[in-house]
């Protein structure tokens, strides 16, 4: 199909479908003219994924040439593109180093034991949690790892059960790996989407008016 | 105290901590004489506040900007706050118009209908839970609304029960709000991590190399 097709079929336009050529992001069509190329369904199939990294997970042009380069990369194992992808989704600086990154730390390695995952102490996650803990703990909101950690790390095992088998039923490598960062990325999406509308939903029946509770 | 000492509570450089009160992110100290502030308490914790939301929450100058002039709104509800902080950690635009937004739109109002959730129609998070949804169908994933969509929002629900029995402990509206801000952008950052660490502790468990399953 010509660029015309490409556009129209995938709603990106024409300018920004040249732009992510030029990015590396995009491989460029067959040239069937020295002024027009030929794109097939893997062009389609790329830009769609492109455009939900980009409009849903929220990923930069660049992270993405990242991710796209360790999808393709044959010899980096799943896990490893998925630390890519995650490394970037996630922030990066997270706060000084401080008693509360101290405190922070303790808690999520003491997590991951209580847990029994087999995870790596310099997994990147378990530092995002280090930093998330520590902003908590900052705000005076020490409580939250004791009352609520828990709960929602067994939230997240429930979760991952069936990200893992969701990601099984693919066969080929690249379908594997593939399926594993759109569930990863836009999986983050739909959970945190989830969490907000049952949040509302419980506040509503916590409060009836959706109104915080009475100043005593 | 002098803004020497802010920086050293908080690990705030001076230069960062006079930008954001030009910014409006943090209230000027009190003069002491013409070129000298003087700090208290209060700035302390909300120089934590713009940093766990810059740091751990990646939102913007503009977007903290808007959340604490709705936090510090008392005729704005719990709800309309949240809904502030929310749309700033939300991803804004989210593909285009087509087939697979109708059928994800679907698929959000009955999932709602179907857990019972008494939130609004036109609640952002319906937007954003659709446009995730839809990346999913354009890629090819529609099976994921299938198998695993109700494995998350069953998850979804043990987490905002205990989201809200925790902000609900604080008794000053200005707690509950801060409380509920804080415990929306930080909680997201710690159940994508611990979301991760699962994966990678269900896929360990499953591959046991932690390698993709051999291609047939």
């Amino acid at each position: 199909m010509r660029v015309g097709e490409l556009s129209r079929r995938t709603g990106v336009s024409v300018p920004t479908i040249k732009y992510y050529v030029r990015e590396g992001l995009l491989p460029a069509g067959e040239l069937s003219s020295p002024n027009q190329a030929r794109y097939d369904e893997s062009h389609v199939r790329r830009l769609r994924l492109v455009r939900a990294l980009i409009d849903v997970g929220g990923l930069s042009v660049a992270a993405i040439r990242d991710v796209l380069e360790a999808v393709e990369d044959p010899d980096r194992s799943v896990h490893e593109v998925l630390g890519a992808a995650h490394d970037h989704i996630a922030p990066r600086e997270g706060g000084p180093d401080d008693a509360a990154r101290d405190t922070a730390r303790r808690q999520a390695r003491e997590l991951i034991a209580r847990r029994g995952w087999l995870v790596d102490d310099d997994n990147p996650a378990v530092r995002s949690l280090a930093d998330a803990l520590a902003a908590f703990g900052r705000l005076g909101h020490d409580r939250f790892a004791e009352v609520s950690l828990d709960v929602y790390a067994e939230a997240a095992e429930r979760i991952a059960a069936v990200d893992v088998a969701y990601v099984a039923r693919e066969v080929a490598r690249e379908d594997v790996v593939e399926s594993a960062v759109v569930g990863t990325v836009l999986g983050d999406a739909v959970l945190t989407s989830l969490r907000r509308l049952a949040q509302v939903d419980a506040s509503a029946r916590a409060y009836g008016t959706g109104e915080p509770p009475a100043t005593a």
